[in-house]
């Protein structure tokens, strides 16, 4: 082998090639090069999504939510499971979460909490990437769904931590939106939190099994009576409520139904195609925006009067605006 | 009268004498100066807005929102002119629309809608500007607060439309976000819509008069039961549902008993103070980010390609990075 070459990673034809013929390793390199913020990277990066994108959006993007304990790993693993052995489709998990700071060893624990899905020949598990902001992590995976689309895998779950804003870049790249909720006292709260719960396609109440189904039903009840609160979706949608047993490997043909459904719904309406139009579009835009967002609070001058001026408006001795356009004067001397 | 001088308008003198003194229409002039986007107009408004900086500050900020229909402007009249002559207040009342296109007449029509209140010697009202982004009227309003603040009104009432974005807006402003909803089957879910119930710090029950006072009522007790469902916000404030008639003129003292309640639990926390410190920063940091975008999307050499690569992107033709890249290239370019 080529010394050199394999020095500087694979050449565009054998990441290419190695995509669009399924081949796991190549596809994990290509997803590390995705999320490389190095110039170099980022240029081959570029023109690989470009040859592959004629191979892309043929999945059924599904996103999946869930505050931690509620059991999003223990699901997605029964889940992937049963699309791969019962349904015979190809499933590739990639995770959503700015707020990790994971090392390389919990990656391995992304797959050890995955265990049986990481092994799958059929199945795909990607962690999220190790550190950058929201606005980073969101833009590499969605070029990262891309890639594994080219791949041949045609089903993408996009997993988040209930928390907020990730549910919203979430959101803006799958075309089904699963929330998962626990049943239990007080914490009927967890999916009314940050709007997520209007997000929602379908809720569905995990660990409904031994002592705890009658409470998983109760909470299917009050979040049947709480989603009519909400508006329908587009295309006349009605969000469903359901309940599951991972363990008990419950209710889960049940949520792939439903998710058929949908597509089905708003793919014969032409919805599909629109919202993948919006969502490329807005992807567009909002990798314009953290570009000129990081091209700022990364400048040399800036980080070095930034903190003074947030430090004297907050102390009220210098208005918001005028501390922002000493800033950008700043910014813009700096990059002219 | 110096004739250049009125062509050019008000001195800097001129300006903040008049604003410190209360007069209300060399306010008005600076509030025009401050929405103007005309560089020299800009750099003048923000020596103004930090000479006003330590008279600011002082006021109570209120959001007021709801869909149309709800009687926002009814209540807002009935509700300024309860502060100003029962609490001896001052109240200027500023609009946040960015879905507006106004032109004068409405303006007019603005002055019209609280008829009684622009009357008012301790009340001033402003309407939305005419044109521009919701970042570029999120800024102006943002400098208006303060203008109107150092022009020694003390109370701040920000009306909004019930549509989603603005809202989010309103409430980095605000110290107390109060939500308008009428009663009536169906629309229930007017508050859901996009989280802005979670915003609220009290929901009131309109039009609670005449046959309307029990379905008024109805509804209370389902917002109340809803508003359960909400986590309760910073300092352990528990949103209140309230109803209310503006032209029975009931209900009305209560809402701002409820207000003055709240102030003083977030002031003698030190959550006022902590949430204005981030308030400010955070306008800062939109500031330039809204600046960021302005200067990247009035770019004369991006004009002319961006909506060319949006089709390609659209098309998938072109993969949405790699159409952002390029257009950033440009974009740097031209700025160097």
């Amino acid at each position: 082998m080529d010394k050199s070459k394999k020095k500087n990673g694979l050449s565009f034809k054998e990441y290419t090639e190695g995509i669009l013929s399924g081949n796991r390793s190549v596809l994990s390199q290509a997803i590390t090069l995705v999320e490389s913020t190095l110039p170099k990277h980022s240029e081959l990066a570029q023109k690989i999504i470009n040859h592959c994108l004629p191979y892309t959006g043929k999945s059924i993007r599904i996103g999946i939510t869930g505050i931690p304990g509620v059991g999003k790993s223990t699901f997605i693993e029964t889940f992937g499971l049963y699309l791969t052995k019962e349904e015979k489709r190809t499933v590739a998990v990639l995770a959503i979460d700015p707020t990790s700071e994971r090392s390389k060893g919990s990656i391995l624990g992304d797959k050890v909490r995955m265990e049986k899905l990481s092994l799958d020949q059929n199945a795909f598990i990607r962690p999220s990437p190790t550190s950058g902001s929201l606005g980073g992590v969101a833009q590499s995976t969605r070029e990262t769904i891309l890639l594994c689309e080219a791949a041949g895998f045609n089903t993408i779950i996009i997993e988040t931590v209930g928390v907020g804003q990730s549910e919203i870049a979430v959101d803006s790249m799958v075309d089904f939106f699963l929330l998962l909720l626990i049943a239990g006292a007080g914490d009927e709260i967890q999916g009314m939190k940050r709007g997520i719960m209007e997000m929602a396609d379908t809720v569905a109440i995990t660990k409904a099994d031994g002592e705890n189904i009658t409470r998983a039903e109760r909470a299917k009840r009050e979040f049947e009576n709480a989603i009519q609160l909400f508006p329908s979706k587009e295309g006349g949608w009605i969000p469903e409520v359901t309940t599951c047993s991972s363990l008990a490997n419950k209710g889960i043909k049940e949520i792939w139904e439903i998710i058929i459904k949908h597509q089905d719904l708003i793919e014969k309406s032409g919805l599909l195609q629109k919202k993948r139009q919006e969502q490329t579009k807005r992807w567009m835009h909002e990798a314009i925006l953290y570009a000129l967002k990081r091209s700022f609070y990364s400048n040399a001058d800036i980080n070095k009067t930034v903190l003074d001026l947030e430090k004297k408006v907050a102390e009220g001795k210098k208005s918001p605006f005028t501390a922002a356009k000493e800033l950008l004067n700043t910014y813009f001397k700096s990059v002219s």
